[in-house]
């Protein structure tokens, strides 16, 4: 008898995103010619840069003739490209990662969801509340927690981010072997500064722990003060992976891509105490489970990083901040405490009242959709989240809208 | 500490595809003025179909443009392509599938490799042998085997794939819980009856067991009378799942684009014997850890099924099946026994030889590179796997070559 995997059956339902969906056709339901503005999903919104477009045309063309014809590519993802993201995203920073500690792959939650198969069933987990759930949920999915209990999973860690650290979580003062870190945050906004991630760093090492750091947001980081890399502080190359993507710097949540950088001095341990390669448990995973992504796909990431493209994602970050600014101002002018905003595309609001109340009073009243903090953990309750993803113009009459109904 | 999935130190590395290259490289660098043709590898050779190609430069401009933007689409694939797959895949050869029985995919390979955690670890898994070590390496991964010995992994049941059961697995006397099927076949190149298959399916109900049909191949049949889907069986909606590609049809080895059936009445059991929907569990792991394919990717495949874009695969496939037609042809007059090659890209050679032997014969006397049958397991002795995904002039070529060295 074919018996399933009973851990899935902990889930809890998340009807976050479905309930946002289902209170907004309500509205509109009963609202038919009022213009809806959604600021609530993590979703760009703008057009490829011309230079990925342009990429992505010729490698069709590519495709399309038998001289020029590619079939499967390397699993882990082309020589130009990996090359690319090691000398541009990270040698030029600073961080000494080459390109075979690339694995390039077709998105950050597949990675960020895939990586806790490598380890041990029994591995302690720790994670950041609020959080992004496809941590905890793959966790649990794959066994690493027990029942869902009072808004949490019992067996995982979840550090408080909330107002009192600035929405970094402190240390903890007990071992975990796995903690997942977000930096610039989603969903708070928030960054991390150089020291403190050195101090996570140092925790790992003395825990031979491993840090999973999903830096997705990154190239909204306009203060050159704030790490772009969890491998700009020393020592992380043996405790950390980090996770990033294409989507939300130029704009590839429809295209898909993404890489994850793994050192090949990044350590785990057997049973028996002996170092064990991460890079080589993960090359094993992506061999036998990928046959590595779409090519032209490839081809307009590429692009990404010429002269040309990186100055059109600049332009293309740098248009969200401008729309993340003017919410920040708008709604720090109410009297609201935001988090957030100037080196990311979110904003966490403090609302005072229950996340679902302000959410529905800002869907009821400005025709606005936000995303309540409650549905990313129990610390996110009395927050909304909102997103930059729109444009400008749409910004503009949201925060309109928002001043005229929530001005003292 | 962070300890590693000890599973994956069972694995016995495969070097098949290394060991290939590497005897090639050694007979290129030896003989730099010979012309080597490769019939080894999987892999399709020629262009995209040209409906395909358009479609795939449409839906980019779509993307360069924010008023047709689109940014995350459906995690189980866009509707558009679903329903075309529903109708003209399962519908219109009998089989009722719907459109949201089909998620859209990257490839069949993650597919086939994934499906696996939706199940107990203490799940026993039969494959046949030959067999795809996919099936067999990510069962190893997540614990369902023992240690690797004489050739096979312990607590795997190998189900022999020979000339005496014309290269179709017997039923077991055993039950299991798992069983993976591929027809056509991977690498024998056999095929399926509607009588044999609906055994299996038979067998299924009666152990409550699950088959995952891979039907990778599905498009090069031209025998009628050949099963195309296992859900043309009755009763295979409850016990099967079956995943496709458009890999070797519309040649999207590079593009990658696949999709997995999972009927909503397919049923597996919890530990107290309740049923469960598979089709759920899918929908729950694709929506955690995937953010769909690539869109420009499932509209050129979309475009496959449009009137312009079947004629050009059949036209693809049929260039091949041309060329398998002529490797058995020429190897038969030869006196080898051969299966494969009429309805399927792959031919299976009984050379009465080490494989090995026969592949450095071909090898570096007709500078032909195959693949030796034993890479695929302890069945796989004593044969050889010839594709026919190269040019006909090539294959013309290869054919005179290996005819002069084995004519007798």
């Amino acid at each position: 008898m074919i018996k399933i995997n009973e851990n899935y059956l902990k889930l809890n339902a998340s009807y976050l995103f479905a309930e946002i969906t289902k209170r907004t056709n309500e509205f509109i339901a009963a609202n038919p010619d009022t213009k809806i503005i959604k600021l609530g999903l993590g979703d760009v919104t703008r057009g490829l840069p011309p230079a990925c477009v342009k990429a992505f045309h010729m490698a069709v063309d590519e495709l399309a003739d038998d001289a020029t014809f590619r079939g499967y590519g390397p699993y882990t993802g082309y020589e130009f490209l990996r090359t690319a993201i090691a000398e541009k995203e990270f040698q030029a920073f600073g961080a000494n990662i080459s390109a075979d500690e690339v694995f390039v792959s077709d998105g950050s939650k597949p990675d960020t969801g895939n990586i806790q198969e490598l380890f041990s069933t029994d591995a302690k987990v720790a994670v950041s509340d609020p959080v992004y759930p496809v941590y905890v949920d793959t966790n649990v999915m794959a066994g690493r927690s027990g029942s869902f209990k009072d808004g949490k999973y019992e067996g995982i860690l979840y550090l408080d981010s909330t107002e009192e650290n600035n929405y970094i979580s402190d240390i903890p003062n007990e071992k975990v072997d796995l903690i997942y870190l977000c930096f610039p945050n989603n969903p708070t906004g928030a960054t991390v500064t150089k020291e403190k991630l050195a101090q996570w760093v140092e925790y790992a090492q003395d825990s031979k722990a491993l840090i999973l750091f999903d830096a997705a947001y990154v190239a909204f980081i306009r203060d050159d003060s704030i790490p772009k890399s969890i491998f700009e502080i020393d020592g992380a190359k043996e405790v950390a992976i980090e996770f990033r993507s294409f989507s939300k710097t130029a704009g590839f949540t429809g295209t898909r891509c993404a890489y994850t950088v793994i050192p090949k001095s990044c350590t785990a341990y057997d049973s028996e105490g002996n170092k064990q390669s991460v890079h080589s448990l993960w090359s094993r995973r992506v061999t036998t489970k990928s046959n590595g992504v779409s090519y032209p796909v490839q081809r307009a990431a590429e692009a990404a990083f010429s002269e040309e493209g990186a100055g059109q994602i600049r332009e293309l970050t740098s248009y969200y901040l401008k729309n993340a600014s003017l919410i920040r101002d708008k709604i720090s002018g109410l009297g609201y405490k935001v988090t957030g905003g100037e080196n990311s595309p979110y904003l966490w609001i403090k609302t005072g009242t229950d996340s679902w109340e302000f959410f529905d009073l800002l869907l009821n009243k400005a025709a606005v959709v936000t995303t309540p903090g409650s549905g990313f953990g129990l610390c996110g309750e009395g927050y909304i989240r909102i997103s930059a993803f729109n444009s400008y113009e749409n910004v503009e009459l949201a925060m309109q809208r928002i001043t005229d109904i929530l001005k003292k």
